[in-house]
């Protein structure tokens, strides 16, 4: 609703309400209040900070957080703001708790608010949802997996291909009873994970068992639970693929708590390489996500669309939007699982 | 500067500057940019979301973080959000980064962009701007040791007597050479801890050592490179008290990659009690700080502010200010120090 159909509706001049916006003390209160309650009904929000009108720039960017309680994430959150700092913007960070209402809620107060641009990390929003953003102006690059697939460019690792190669590292080192604790958030991105790891299975002929694909709760109570669960099997895997370096905390906290000692019992390897990683007992084989790189390219990216936009180069903001950037993971052998001293103990001693 | 300023430098009238607000395609060009030029010279923000226009509620509030890095501070942050909410508000997280400048830009920006409340924690900003904020409408509350003294309701823990009493314990149970690794940051929070070192140890007689008393970057490195310092003395601490679990969490890797068998050579115990300190190993003691509980009860404290400023509630405003809620600190005992068992081996043995 522009201010002419609020005048309109409210049956007064445009510029009463003009008035309303500017020294309501010279407009009658009872036209006033009308004109407001329309106003607040329609949601309306004076054109004053458009970017047409050369106030273009706010400084400031929005930024999606899946959760905030997941140190992945807030490593990735920190290579953004790195990059922000040098440009003098500041961040307005939104805790989405991977909840799709939630985002939409804050993308619409970010876009209200005139962010100059957004960063969405694993985003639930639709497509149309996000072209949406990008068509009133404001650019946006996500970062991860994320379910909508619009003409926006992403940055992100090959979660399944990282799964696969893990796997199969796995099997040429010799376990043959690999079990992944998957977390349920994010939704897309432990898909890619469960698909890289049946396919590496399925290279190989080893039968893909159900009893050792497990969902848990994307953190440490989901781990221990979890492995609580590989516990209990009358045939425990040899080794368990944790989705997240949480998830992998938990399970080696429950493995402690049962006295089963890792690796050579039950082996474990992690995703993500968060800084913990390296400090828990026995350090965790994990793999390497670029969290920090990823923020770095993702607001690069992001900036160079801003400054593309106020400059009008439409050329080059089209050819940002199609733009998909991957970076590459790696294992990083630690003693939990893989490592060649232990490996020799267990399968070539 | 207003409207009526603005129009009168432009040299026209009010309603021509309202015009360029609202239907800046009615305004000749050069009179539009003229106004344009003078309104962004003095940084001139349309009153259209004033509380006098009862467009009062925007339902976000703003969150001043001093570091996204330490888990300590985004557990308080849960707290704030788990409230936020409950009310059906969006938090808006700004990462200070203990940068005093960083903070004031994230103020403006806040106040600007006309958030319901701000939540401060830690915070670096003086009483006179605190104030300000308060003055113009926007309840505040600090979370934490903060630098102003302002007229606004805190929630704190007392840190100065929580160390107190956790040396005490260390010295009742046998341990004379007691050493501190304190950070940097937040600078007043860590003051009061080395003040609560310093009586305890007075109190008992014990001369204060100067070479045990060392500063440090407030994340694992710092806690690592401090670690090494004490190693190196001729005449070793029996035990370290960090003033953050990630501190303890880098000297325990340095303890680890000097072969010093903890708690036995040395002790460890941390501040915190963040959620990773019951996973490292061995187990971390420390100082539980209620964080997440801390966040809470901040958080209520300015939803009840925010309806009472809602409802003119002047004297129930005036109420909530003088405000300064103490919440209580104890010691989680775990294998790292001051373990019953190792206590004897060590000291009754």
């Amino acid at each position: 609703m522009n201010i002419k159909q609020i005048a309109k509706q409210a049956g007064v001049s445009v510029a009463t309400v003009s008035r309303v916006l500017n020294h309501p003390e010279s407009v009658a209160p009872e036209t006033k209040e009308k004109i407001e309650r329309i106003m607040q009904e329609a949601e309306y929000t004076p054109n004053w900070f458009a970017r047409g009108l050369n106030f273009n720039k706010t400084k400031t960017i929005g930024l999606m957080i899946p959760h905030i309680l997941n140190p992945a994430n807030m490593e990735i959150v920190k290579g953004v703001e790195d990059v922000a700092r040098q440009k003098d913007y500041i961040t307005f960070m939104c805790n989405v708790e991977n909840d799709p209402e939630k985002e939409r809620q804050y993308a619409e107060s970010l876009i209200h608010r005139k962010v100059d641009g957004i960063i969405l990390i694993s985003s639930h929003l639709e497509a149309d949802e996000i072209e949406n953003i990008y068509s009133q102006g404001v650019p946006v690059v996500m970062i991860g997996e994320n379910k909508g697939k619009p003409n926006v460019p992403v940055v992100r690792t090959n979660c399944q291909q990282a799964i696969f190669k893990a796997v199969n590292y796995l099997m040429e080192v010799g376990y043959r009873k690999i079990a992944i604790l998957y977390g349920k958030t994010p939704e897309l991105e432990n898909k890619r994970k469960i698909e890289g790891y049946e396919q590496a299975l399925a290279k190989e002929g080893i039968e893909r068992n159900p009893a050792y694909i497990i969902a848990t709760e994307n953190n440490i109570e989901g781990g221990y639970l979890g492995a609580k669960r590989f516990i209990e099997m009358q045939e425990r895997p040899e080794v368990i693929l944790a989705t997240s370096d949480l998830i992998a905390f938990g399970v080696m906290d429950a493995m402690k708590d049962h006295n089963i000692r890792m690796p050579e019992e039950i082996s474990i390897i992690g995703f993500d390489n968060i800084r913990m990683s390296n400090m828990v007992d026995p350090k965790l084989t994990t793999i390497e996500k670029p969290l920090h790189k990823m923020g770095v390219v993702g607001a690069r990216l992001l900036f160079d669309m801003i400054e593309d936009a106020d400059q009008k180069n439409q050329a080059y903001l089209e050819l940002h939007r199609s733009k998909e950037i991957e970076l590459q993971s790696k294992i990083k052998i630690r003693k939990s699982c893989g490592h060649t001293e232990r490996l020799q103990e267990m399968f070539r001693g």
